[in-house]
């Protein structure tokens, strides 16, 4: 419960559940294979998949290759993970890492708003009264939301990947701030977004309980040194420069599936 | 010794010892093994572990496979690990990391309550009249607990493992805070707890002693979404915004031994 | 917004992108290979990649290989990388690092005069005038630093690479200074290297949102011990001693191409 | 020099090299191998060891053997390391990790009390007859305290290890107090540790200079349920709670020499 | 510059370029090996590179070897490296770490003396005869310090080698400390080691710009409890308990290249 007698925790949506695999190419071990048999059974397999799978080369040794998967539930990643790991292709790649997690959509104005109403009107905090009324906001944002809850997959040149975290330091901890002032910082770094939203497609997903960080981000643009301007300039608002925690960050140029076999070879045409 | 003069850590119940085991599958050498013959081996064994043994697929590249062990005794579960490593199954698995501890019951309520009143009545803390009340409750809890101490493993369909510390950190140290500030933080924080009760069975072990971090906390759903409401929800409590340190997150789908060979092959039913 | 009502990130500009590939030799492989046939393949295909690729031998167990890739795109660094892996060599080669970034100019002093400027005119902070000005400016700049957004690698005989960061720590941060403090600071750190510039070559590359650092620092000198002077010198400035955070550095030898043969056999000749 | 004019280190007494040596088995190769030709040379070969090395079984994936070696100089450990890799035993076990020391006994009480009587007698502190008070200190210790100092291996089933420093944190500085301060800390922690010294047997070995943490904590014990109980009460003392830095830990069952291939064929009686 | 005016920053000398190479033997390769033929070949070739490289034996699983080389250029370096990598034996060394540095002498007393005598003759800091004068300085004591610059390896048993830091904290950094109260504490730190003189060499090399840390210390002496104790006191002193940070402690046994055979074969004689 935070200060103001109103929870601390804003409500929040999820959609697509999210998973990205990154491998590094076994590349010894696929100039002596029998490249096209084992192309002949991967291609029809991942375009089988359809739009909801991407694939994207990386740059530099982190991996040779990003999987991104958007499905419906857990379930339905783990199909799709274990229908990759059972092509002979996998033989030619060695997982380096990977992120899990949902897509997400942090209600902070619609929380603190409903909030505060519900204790004007005396509503006690999480009882019956006041859960049907969070159920019953959640679900119209839902319907509302619906295609930002279950996006395609951006169609642009790159993506940038990197998973964060709000901090929890002795003197500067997050999740210690009254929910009001959270919203207001998370606005503030919202505006920024806005401001390249023409040139950079972002999707934000949550992994609280999922994998090792808080949420994770992609952005997707035709132009990679947005990606850069954008975070520079974001890395001085107060909810970044005072509280984000930032993992590895992850290039990765989209190809389609049909490429694979150019970009195994090496010889990709841009 | 706390300030108030009563002792400063809790009593605490113990009951079974449990072992997390994460393997990554040895895809390649998979395909290429007499699978069946493998499994004929390996499932009959993994079926007499019994209930106390459970499957779990992981999603991500942290594992692909994780074994749950309850026991009732460490050299149990040595025996249960040895047995494992003597199957042939176990050429194709590659252990990632692995989590020991044994289930653990804080009982920070009836240790003040005990302590204020043995300190009331003048009994000298840790003297050998304190310790017999002590061991007294300890005994009457431990029956009274039973089932929660030697608990069977929940039949969910989602589990969500991760290993936590409590904060020593310079200013902000949860090792320092007088047992009733402690005691308080853990109401507020199980009454979080509690409203979940009804979609999350969570099963508490501690580790200090026996593996890198203070705790280890298994969470066993159906849906999945649940644990990452309710641990966004605890994170904004004080005992965790303040005092908690995560380690990795493990995020699990129930199997039953008998489905290996199909997970195995890459096409379990869901 | 800085708190003089300017915009806290400074303009920066961007030119080659930047592509840093460490690599381990697998010498036992190397000894047992047909080497000269991997190196008739090779060395043609190196020089063929021209002035924009160098080639530099490691000391220590970082890594035995550093090439250095200079590029107009990140599409062409992927060309350079997939070029380099689908070589023969490449078996011989394991990856142990990599490191993705854009030569940058900051431009403290350019960015701080115009915002003030601006300001003082009365144009609104980031309005389609304000943006106007900063893209003349920008446009500018690029024109006349268009040698240092796109050098030649300088033909020294040591190279010293280094990722940095500045810091967000809890009571210092760079990323909460006002932009005039921390355009001062960047002042002092720049009259050092200028004192070294006879002796020193320094090209700056950002890589937020490219890497997991936020700068890469290359260094080319004839004398390595110049490396240490310089850098021991800053780290007593304030923008190094409280706000800088390094990573891994790594000590190179220049060398051709077409004294790879010798380094792989053991006998370059210095 | 300590602000009361005495020295701040407490003088300390070394005793037996000690090393921990953690294996993984390699069951697959294990497996297809002779095992018994192997166990002919490595049984009889561990046993000509004596008493001095110890055979431990370890739960988890940090290892499955720990061989712990006591001996009279790190010369004879050396013998010791070479001797068990040059059994052909060797090829099937995998060294994940190992610790040096030697074993310790911190004398705060008795050279502050040295200390003290030195200045009141007006000796000064490091002088020629200082030093020679000391070293009749030491010398008269050493010879009351050999069988702790050159201790047998504790012939009890289970073994916790762990090695941990003392903080030097920003704020909270054990090296910076003054040593009357810690001789009290220690003091309190020491009387924790008398108060299980019936179930629980601890051997302190010291490693700065030797490994990466400064101290080793060997506890041995028939029930592991004590180590939980008697590390979780000390994290509440002063000494632990703000000036204890843990490394891993690592439990183990210990077996005799000739249970070795019991535990090898994954079937060791308990 | 230092607030007192004078630069921040000691004039240091430097002299023999360090290289530290730490290898694993694979021992099951090894046992496997036509040794003696390998043997043959690199016995001369080390012994060839004559006294400034130097045998070390490793305690512990952070490797078996240790080979120390000390050189007049990075170039040499680079040459002894290779030298190495291109032996039969390097087939069975697996390097684990490595480190790479110069001798270095801090010459904090005659900086400070010779800034304070400059600025008193109001000599501009870093003016051409400010510069004059530092380098007439540095040529003079260059001189001088020529035996210290370029040691010989001492000839003792045993080895202690660690990495080292100058802590930059937030609020405790050696960076920011004037440079008068940087070298009183650097006086203080080098009493202790003056007691020790003749028990133990010291080899102090810097790394800034060629490795991850600021500096590498080499201990050499006969009975390795010597490092212990020094090591003990001095993080006793200010200049250690406030403001070094450690990275690991690596510890040999000096052997000659002759007994090599013996090492490999696991029975050296001590």
């Amino acid at each position: 419960m935070s200060e103001a007698g109103i929870p601390a925790a804003p409500l929040t949506l999820e959609g697509s559940s999210v998973l990205h695999q990154m491998f590094r190419i076994r590349w010894s071990a696929w100039r002596r294979a029998s490249g096209q048999e084992i192309l002949d059974e991967a291609i029809p397999a991942l375009e089988a998949m359809g739009p909801r799978t991407a694939l994207f080369g990386l740059l530099g040794h982190k991996g040779d290759l990003l999987f991104l998967h958007f499905r419906d539930s857990f379930e339905e990643l783990h199909q799709a993970e274990l229908a990759l790991a059972r092509l002979r292709l996998a033989d030619y790649l060695e997982a380096t890492t990977s992120y899990l997690s949902v897509v997400e959509l942090g209600l902070y104005e619609s929380s603190v708003k409903l909030y505060q109403g519900l204790r004007d009107l005396g509503v006690e905090p999480l009882s019956e009264e006041w859960e049907r009324a969070c159920e019953a906001m959640l679900a119209q944002q839902a319907k509302a939301m619906h295609p930002r809850l279950y996006p395609e997959i951006p169609p642009r040149r790159y993506l940038c990947f990197y998973p964060m975290d709000k901090k929890r330091g002795e003197s500067r901890n997050w999740y210690e701030l009254p929910i009001q002032d959270r919203q207001g910082l998370m606005h503030e770094h919202g505006l920024i977004g806005r401001r390249y939203a023409g040139s950079v497609k972002q999707i934000i997903s949550g992994s609280i309980g999922f994998d090792d960080w808080e949420w994770g981000v992609d952005l997707f643009a035709d132009d990679p040194l947005v990606f850069k301007k954008l975070i520079y300039e974001m890395r001085f608002d107060q909810a970044s420069a005072a509280y984000a925690l930032f993992g590895k960050f992850y290039l990765g140029l989209r190809y389609s599936v049909s490429d694979l076999g150019a970009l195994l070879s090496g010889t990709p045409s841009p």
